[in-house]
């Protein structure tokens, strides 16, 4: 690392946590940090707090002077406008002005998009879909996001919110959304919530003897599901049979929308492997019609967990130079 | 008309009938004709038979010389590779080099693209969609096709096949799609096909009084059932009803997909006005998330039906210049 090589600042608001991180243009995460996203109630709050955290890390890194600006990836963030609108997945309603906001207490010009459109920038600049035209990120998180590339670009939409395929019906009459109160969306089945739902929902619904019988309720979740299920546990296979065939299907209909390359897959549920990604194939492949079939390529993401969300957000302000 | 103004051939596929025309650089059409797709089981003799009005029509038109080249919209067309491929609704099966074959023949350079697509372009370049840089073609007909615009670019795809909106599935395990053998596809409900369907198996299944029961069957068609919806006959409105549920369904997921100014819809199906876009616009409203609700236009392409399609292939031509 160069002395004097300008840096970026790559904040990623999940509905738990959030991650943030001062990064180099060759995609290395210098400093990084974390803290509650979901413990403040009032936005004020929650930008001080990071503010405090970030300026640690930018005193570490040589001083607010080597860094061109912020990125930031978060739910129901617009690229145009700067705010974060009527994220259902964070403790904030209405509009949030975040932009202006945090650009006003950085002092540094601040990039806002969409958490999964930011995921897809990092994948396109430093991870799996290095050199396509076409792709389609998605994150299977808390929530569901993702973020489409077309002809080699990021589809923003008319009004800065396209790639809310979490939030498309997959299910008509499903299970409700808490935080949308729409039903049978991909996100109320494919996030970590609705793993954890489907969990329960199985166990209750059935008398099938499972390891999963007596596991903790409270934390019950695609980790627990996958332990269980690598041991045979047929519940569990259930479990990720049920999820990938919902997954499948809403791929399926990505896929005949937009015919990418690739579909890369990042988050929680995808280090399940192939529990979770064989059904979601099967599925997929089962409900595309012929000139689909067998060519659409499902990846996981390899960047580092921990590195990926930050750097999508810090390539944001390459992105946007 | 200048006499020595440059002139574009349209061609519009359709799995019934085949559309044509000499298209001039304002959109004008010039001279047009029509023939049936559905007769020709052997693709040599579908276009030896388009090959023969054509000549008539460029003979009128001043000749071969004034010709730049030839636009085609076909279901499953591939703008990559001028093949049309596996395209459910049209007589001929497998992979057909029709742009390769109609250049052969006509001594032209052929443009090929998906039908929907075409008419996309040709709203961009004459129609409702003049001046947007975000919007989707759906087009009503036999099937139902799409093409999606973003950034002010027809979305092709890794492989050329992107917007086969009709083909994605929104009822699962639904009704069979007779062509694909997929259940519940858009297309399988929101078709000339889809709404004669759902029209039988209502009259089927309900013993309510109706219009529709004394209809001939064999030529029950939406104009049929508009005829007896705007005499407010209860089944024939819950047959929109019922159409527009899935199609506004449709229409909410592809809007929180891409995020459109405007849906520009076309076809058959739109002549039924509010009957068809009243419940389509309330059931899509409803299936949106707060970001989205009240912001899209769902518009009727007002290009002349019998010009639309050819113009829309006409403008592959410019288009690609």
């Amino acid at each position: 690392m160069s002395v004097h090589q300008p840096l970026a600042i790559g904040i990623d608001i999940g509905g738990t946590g959030t991650k943030f991180g001062i990064v180099d243009k060759d995609g290395n995460v210098l400093f990084s940090g974390e803290m509650s996203t979901k413990k403040h109630r009032e936005i004020d709050g929650y930008i001080d707090e990071l503010h405090g955290h970030l300026g640690e890390l930018i005193e570490k890194a040589g001083g607010i002077g080597r860094i061109r600006g912020i990125g930031v990836g978060a739910p129901n963030g617009n690229f145009y406008t700067g705010n974060i609108e009527y994220a259902p997945n964070l403790p904030w309603s209405g509009i949030i002005p975040i932009a202006k906001m945090m650009s006003d207490k950085f002092k540094l010009p601040v990039t806002l998009t969409n958490d999964a459109n930011a995921a897809a920038i990092g994948e396109m600049m430093y991870g799996a879909a290095k050199g396509m035209r076409d792709f389609i990120m998605i994150t299977l998180g808390t929530g569901v996001g993702s973020g489409i590339v077309a002809n080699g670009q990021l589809i923003y939409g008319h009004d800065g919110f396209a790639g809310e395929l979490g939030h498309t019906i997959v299910i008509p009459d499903g299970r409700i959304h808490q935080g949308t109160k729409k039903h049978g969306s991909l996100e109320s089945y494919a996030s970590a919530t609705g793993v954890r739902l489907t969990a329960l929902e199985m166990l209750e619904n059935s008398t099938e003897d499972s390891l999963l019988r007596t596991a903790d309720k409270e934390t019950l979740d695609s980790k627990v599901v996958y332990d269980a299920a690598i041991k045979g546990d047929k519940l569990a296979l259930d479990i990720f049979e049920f999820t990938g065939k919902i997954l499948g299907l809403a791929l399926a209909n990505a896929v005949m929308f937009s015919s990418p390359e690739a579909i890369i897959l990042f988050g929680g549920l995808t280090k399940s492997g192939d529990l979770i990604l064989n059904p979601t194939r099967r599925h997929m492949e089962e409900n595309l019609i012929q000139v689909f079939q067998n060519k659409v390529k499902i990846l996981i993401s390899h960047l580092k967990e921990s590195d990926a969300a930050i750097l999508g957000s810090s390539a944001l302000v390459w992105d946007k130079q």
